[in-house]
């Protein structure tokens, strides 16, 4: 039986994938550069062939999130079997979904790196802050959509929109995390596709 | 000519107010309690008199933070001499102020901390939680009183608005920082003060 061994690109992403998944959860501070690498009983000292510095594997991690992130609320918001507040209302849905299934922990590792290393890494905050745009303008899109079918409020124009629906969930997801209870999520999402957005009858 | 020695309790609020400012800026993990005595000249090893352990020390200044908070933030929203939503809308601008006098650095101990440690620390996590329900309960207080004049909207309960108030605005000063870019404040702040709390005419 010939095994074959892992090459160069699925070690590396191998270390991306562990290195998210700690990150995620203990910040990147917290997370040692040690311990991604024995979590995948990759060699001591290796990791400087895939990454120079701890700060450039964070933000090969952050890229790679943001291209997942993208194209997985593309498929969602981009769905015309549903309305545009039916879809931003579904991405709601599931983000909540899955913090329930993370039992409040966790939560989404942009806006967890965001909090964290805005103030102490200028490399990652402006990497964070591209993902952040490319969310806000994802939604604005749907938004936008909606504004036009006459479904969501014109109030404003779809990226202010955007913007304060991206504020708002990002605190949403916080302060779940932090009560351990996803009710500031559930009223978020009962007060913003309820109300806020809508269009007034 | 006598020089008053400092007391006990006076090097212990110091330590926390040294504690906090570094806090603030570096959160809990990256924050050393060496760092913090040097930038007093209190020596080394004195901080186990004053406090159990570097968590010990987080839950007081989150302790003390929270009961400065909660005497400014009454003061303002019990300010009869403007509406209650005017009330609200003041507290933004204040707080708009302060981080851009912070050029988008720092913000909010409470809610860095919130992000950083819930899931990393459960005795802080609790101590957060009270204090994001303390901020809540006050915001509620002043909502319920312009929803009983006309000028907040009664779409539903004053607890639950103001539960959306607190995670739009500490998602709106999170990506503040993110961006280093007050705009999302101020979409935060038009939207909310000019629709979304303003009863309909």
């Amino acid at each position: 039986m010939v095994t074959k061994l892992p090459s160069r690109q699925d070690t590396k992403l191998a270390l991306m994938q562990a290195g998210m998944d700690i990150m995620l959860e203990k910040g990147y501070t917290n997370t040692g550069i040690q311990e991604v690498l024995s979590s995948l009983g990759v060699p001591k000292g290796s990791f400087y062939h895939y990454f120079e510095s701890k700060e450039n594997f964070a933000v090969a991690i952050i890229r790679q999130q943001d291209s997942e992130y993208n194209l997985a609320i593309d498929s969602l918001l981009n769905d015309s079997s549903i309305t545009p507040l039916q879809r931003l209302k579904k991405y709601c849905q599931d983000s909540k979904n899955g913090l329930v299934s993370q039992e409040c922990r966790k939560g989404c590792l942009i806006g967890n790196l965001s909090q964290e290393m805005s103030d102490q890494s200028e490399v990652l905050r402006k990497e964070l802050s591209i993902v952040m745009k490319n969310r806000s303008r994802q939604f604005a899109r749907c938004i936008e959509e909606g504004q036009k079918t006459g479904e969501i409020t014109q109030i404003c124009p779809a990226d202010k929109l955007a913007d304060f629906f991206l504020c708002g969930w990002n605190g949403a997801v916080m302060l779940a995390k932090t009560m351990k209870d996803i009710t500031p999520m559930e009223t978020f999402i009962e007060l913003v596709f309820d109300h806020f957005l809508k269009a007034r009858a």
